[in-house]
């Protein structure tokens, strides 16, 4: 671990702040540009220094023990003369009593422009690096940007984009737009100073001033460090260090679990006749494992009965004919320590907790059963899925421990801590959207193994092509970040982050971190990983149908032809707030389109509004061929108003089948592989059409075309697979 | 018209900016507190008033021909001797040239905190004034806030607090809270002066300081006037004048309107012998209103047959035996002029017209066609429902222009600048909401009747209890706002606003103008109008539903009780995300709780996780009993997952009626009155659970519960109703 000779005195002093000479030494061996400043000692030297300089200076106080400097009178700005001066260090010395070690003497710095940077050591995330408006508008506007470290150029200049006064930073009011190479080597440096140094706590750089002529400095700065080896709020790992566990780490625990994924032996200890059917049937893990056709040797632990479904039951665990490659615990909570001691002296080392009860009941009773089993299983060398969980299911093995899932086999793999939404998105997934699941881990408490190894496990898995996940919270971010970040170019990573305030208690005594929030810090993760960020359950499932099913965009320019009239006004809004254009047609492609397109009753511009179309379909054909060669888009939306259609076509919902076909079919062809979606709107319950809607699905599924109720949820998954292309391009680029 | 000293005088010199001594003149005639300042024409005056008034000081150019004064070098600031003033007066007269006319002096105004005040004239709504972040800032952070005029101090103490910098305006780091009824006072009386002074275009108080003490100071202030008669962006009613012309012109218009609703005969010029049931049929007005039953005297015109579906038709109007309450015409838009001179010829007054081919083209022939159309109108005197539109629909007097429109009448107006729309909601409400509608109009074009006419006979009609409006634009905005905050107390008003850039071309000329923006003219307008915004169609439909079926809350506390996990957190966000509150439960209320429902795989907190209640319904009523009477909520979501009852039920999908039947009657009679809502999740293509959800709907709106799918809509729809149900308290508190 690096020890500057700066933090190395302060700690030896026990101190925790290092003064601002100090800091902004430390702060310019990172490439920060600080600006020049004297110590002095007496009132003389101070007014020598003055003169040296050059007329207006700042005083300030400078000390271990000084802080608030502008609320205790130690800072005097603007000091135009050598009795100013001279009085302004009376004045100083005077007020800041026996704290007083020094004045520091400072050129005044023009410079309407103030902004801030800084760094904190988020408890999740590691060191976090700050940008935003400074001076006494920080904490009141609060237009801050945050970056995870290690920071790149890319970074770090995405922060400048993303405030809302990146504006100032530009050429401004006659004055000379910000050097931004200096403004990204800031705010590199203050990620590399926090990689380097893990008991710098926080770093503030405010006020970061923009001269007149564009030239960056910091005025005044700050370092906290860490209180000493009790603070919890630390990370004291290095990014080198992290890197190289990485590798080790994720080889292990790929072998684990694709023993736990394939087992050829499964004992499940708690498991019970069930009682037919019936709603307790569903928590009856058992039932599930057997029912689902689990092909291996399936071993009922249960000391009361001699036999369930069938299978012999055994006592214990020690009973076994073998040890079997994956223990699933269903007992009561208070139980569950005893059954890991029997696992540990079995030398069965892979476990699925069923059971609940532990921490996430928020007692003190559960808290202390989590802990005690964390012990066993840390001490047993065992690797444990849950507690409190649904568990594996991989229907290519026919292993399941979820309530009667679909059977079929896909390219989406889940990763989530919620059970239900396990089951959820699974049924969801396949029913509207016709794709099955490679893997699905739900993994609950997250005892000893957590999202990131399952990530890595499913990183290089055949089988899975789109990794969604459902996060409440994570224990190592920034090891999250890191593998999300290296499989994002490979296979889409989609995520629904749930909870405002999730579990990683923010420390809210850091200055900086008190602006970051839970929301603000999640944002700059999903910038900088890469995975794709959705509000709801549904939108991860929907999201993960367009990655799976159309091809990276060239661009955000879309072209939309279906019934209109005031949809065309909603979903030009639509697209507006979602990044995405509506290319205008130029006056040459519209005379093309006239020559087949009756003027009366037809609007053809974009959205093109030709309801005539949807009963000549070889028009609708000619139109998407034209499109897609002449009209600039690099997607396409289709937009159905079934109901519509059905009563135009003299109520033939058979009608929708054929429109569904000609645009699985021709229609495809003629958009020359650009990606399409199909929209639909159907709000009456006619039974004949409801059913042709899951036809129409069907055929357009087959063909590769997601089909999403409503053009909104449409345009956003355009939306969507264009931020992953760029993201793509760019990590490609790089 | 009031016509000021200061107006008149500039007016007469041909100038069009008041001096920066004007400005302020004027302004501290309407209680705006500004800086005081003395005018000097020589360096002795400047140097003897400088000493008067005490150091530092503040030398400005003054001229009528002066602006960008900062970049002209005109503005001295800080000037702390004798010396300075001289030097910088003389440097100011020099920079000037032949446009200086003086000096102002005042007094520097010491304040860190700089904030901006103004006025501007929108096209659409007249007098807006803003309040936001100053200084430097103004621009590149927009952080502001507009109210569109007369500004009550309600709107004007919103202002404040809607701005994210709205903590600089409390006690803040060692200063004073600023002069909250000064800064109240001063956004009035920017709003009056607006009123008051039709030629003044533009108000622009920058920095308006809030000094340590907290006192509040306009620095410095510039007032632009109208360029001339031909300045478009003006609108030249006064407000009272505005309000007595809405009392005359309402009250005529009720009457037109209820004439075109309730017609005893109608002629349909353009009326055709229709090819049977196809698509070209959709567009036949006269088959709609035949097919729909009207009532009346029905007269097709048409010159080329003689009678039509049993109609005997008549060659033109002049044949008629009588003078039809309404006239539909369905021509080519190239024979909409002459039509209309058949009108005014004939007496006939209220016209719809279906046609399109106008304005809406874009093209010149269509708007050239419009200008003639509109011009016919306004001579003969004619009342215009369209062209460009769908018309009416007014089910209990078995009229309708709409294509297969439900029959049912129901307490849901719709005012629609898009037929599609009006066409597509009204289905969507009828058969998704079971609620019928009690009239429609889509206006279309708007030739010259717009929605606020339609909106003025709907607060009087009896049979509309919820109003619904899609809008695109307005001719006159501040007549919608007049007339929809006074329909609101009494009927809920629910619009989508569609178009982000809509007609009404924003006067981007204007300062202050060009910071508004449509989008934040539109956010002042629902906030002062008390309209309940909605973002698309369907949310639309849904809030209609709650705002009818529900009665008004007390509080935005919300609990939730059905089948949870992760969806709990999820649900936590939205609640959080929309505004509303999910109380915790006190430890007294869940020791309640546990006497009836097992802790084993129950979460008794908010939301309630319980599956088992609905397997045991009467301890479901329990819950909801004890809820309603100890846990401060005051609304209340049941949430439904219907795959899994379905399934845990043993797939007894008759078994989802009996949960509907028990909630409907035995669950809403334990709340107790409060507003409920029923949320449901359904995702697997099961045609009995599909058929089971329909009679669930039909169970619950019977009963008054709104059935929304998924819980993301419930909670945006007991927000929507916490949103409507605060205005309305707080409009009868006035």
């Amino acid at each position: 671990m690096k020890k500057n000779v700066f933090i190395q005195k302060v700690t030896n002093e026990g101190r925790i702040t290092l003064t601002e000479a100090e800091s902004k030494k430390l702060l310019s061996r990172y490439g920060i540009p600080v600006v020049e400043e004297f110590i002095v000692h007496s009132e003389n030297s101070a007014s020598n220094q003055a003169k040296e300089i050059g007329f207006p200076v700042v005083l300030k106080g400078l000390g271990a023990n000084l802080s608030h400097k502008t609320e205790r009178g130690l800072v005097k700005l603007d000091l135009r003369s050598d009795d100013q001066v001279r009085s302004a260090f009376q004045h100083i010395k005077k007020s800041a009593g026996t704290d007083w070690e020094g004045c520091l003497v400072q050129p005044l710095i023009e410079g309407k422009r103030e902004f801030a940077a800084g760094l904190y050591r988020d408890p999740q995330f590691g060191p976090v690096v700050m940008f935003g408006v400074g001076g006494v508008f920080t904490e009141a506007i609060q237009d801050v940007a945050f970056r995870i470290a290690p920071l790149s150029p890319e970074d770090a200049a995405g922060m400048m984009d993303e405030l809302s006064s990146h504006k100032l930073l530009s050429a401004f009011r006659g004055e000379a737009a910000a050097d931004r190479e200096v403004l990204i080597n800031t705010l590199i440096g203050l990620s590399e100073l926090g990689l380097a140094y893990p008991d710098v706590m926080e770093v503030d750089i405010n006020p970061l001033i923009i001269q007149p002529d564009g030239r960056v400095l910091a005025v005044d700065a700050l370092i906290i460090l860490k209180k000493g080896p009790d603070d919890l709020s630390y990370t004291s790992v290095g990014y080198s260090e992290e890197k190289n566990q990485d590798l080790e780490h994720d080889d292990n625990i790929r072998k684990v679990i694709h023993t736990m994924a394939h087992p050829g032996s499964i004992a499940v200890m708690g498991a019970k006749r069930s009682r037919g059917n019936d709603i307790s049937d569903l928590g009856d893990i058992f039932h599930r494992v057997s029912n689902f056709g689990y092909p291996g040797r399936l071993y009922p632990i249960n000391p009361n009965v001699k036999d369930i479904r069938g299978h012999k039951t055994y006592p214990d665990l020690a009973s076994l004919p073998e040890i079997p490659d994956l223990v699933i615990i269903c007992l009561q909570a208070k139980l569950v320590p005893d059954a890991l001691r029997s696992c540990v002296v079995g030398n069965c080392k892979n476990i699925h907790i069923f059971s609940s009860g532990f921490k996430e009941t928020g007692e003190e009773a559960g808290i202390t059963l989590q802990t005690e089993i964390e012990q066993i299983a840390r001490d047993g060398g065992l690797h444990v899925i849950g507690p409190n969980c649904m568990g594996l299911h991989v229907p290519s093995s026919n292993i399941t421990t979820m309530p009667y899932p679909p059977k079929e086999s896909g390219p989406v793999a889940f990763v989530s801590q919620s059970g239900g939404n396990a089951r959820d998105f699974n049924r969801y997934l396949h029913a509207r959207f016709g794709l099955g699941t490679s893997k699905i881990f739900s993994y609950g408490n997250a005892l000893n193994m957590d999202c990131t190894d399952f990530l890595a496990y499913l990183a290089t898995d055949d089988q899975t092509r789109v990794i969604a996940m459902y996060l409440e919270g994570v224990k190592d971010g920034r090891k999250l970040l890191r593998i999300i970040r290296n499989i994002v170019p490979v296979k889409p990573v989609i995520m629904f982050k749930a909870g405002l305030t999730d579990s990683g208690a923010r420390a809210v005594a850091s200055h900086t971190g008190s602006m970051a929030g839970n929301q603000k810090i999640w944002d700059a993760f999903f910038k900088q990983s890469g995975a794709i960020a959705v509000d709801s359950m549904e939108q991860l499932a929907e999201t993960a149908t367009a990655l799976y099913y159309l091809e990276k965009t060239k661009g955000r320019n879309v072209a939309i032809v279906g019934t209109g009239g005031g949809m065309s006004v909603a979903v030009s809004d639509t697209c507006t707030k979602a990044g995405l254009n509506l290319p205008a047609f130029s006056d040459e492609l519209a005379q093309k389109l006239y020559e087949f397109v009756p003027r009366s009753g037809n609007m053809v511009c974009n959205p093109i509004d030709a309801h005539f179309m949807f009963f000549n379909l070889e028009i609708l054909g000619r139109t998407l061929n034209l499109l897609s060669r002449n009209s600039g888009a690099d997607m396409f939306i289709i937009s159905l108003q079934l109901d519509w259609i059905f009563t135009a076509s003299g109520l033939q919902a058979q009608y929708l089948e054929t429109i569904a076909r000609y645009i699985a079919d021709e229609g495809r062809k003629n958009i020359h592989g650009k990606p399409l979606v199909v929209a639909f709107r159907q709000y009456e319950d006619n039974p004949e059409v409801l059913r042709h809607v899951v036809m129409m699905r069907d055929i357009f599924l087959k063909a590769g075309i997601p089909f999403y109720e409503g053009l909104s949820t449409a345009v956003l998954m355009l939306s969507k697979l264009a931020g992953y292309s760029e993201f793509c391009k760019g990590f490609k680029s790089r």
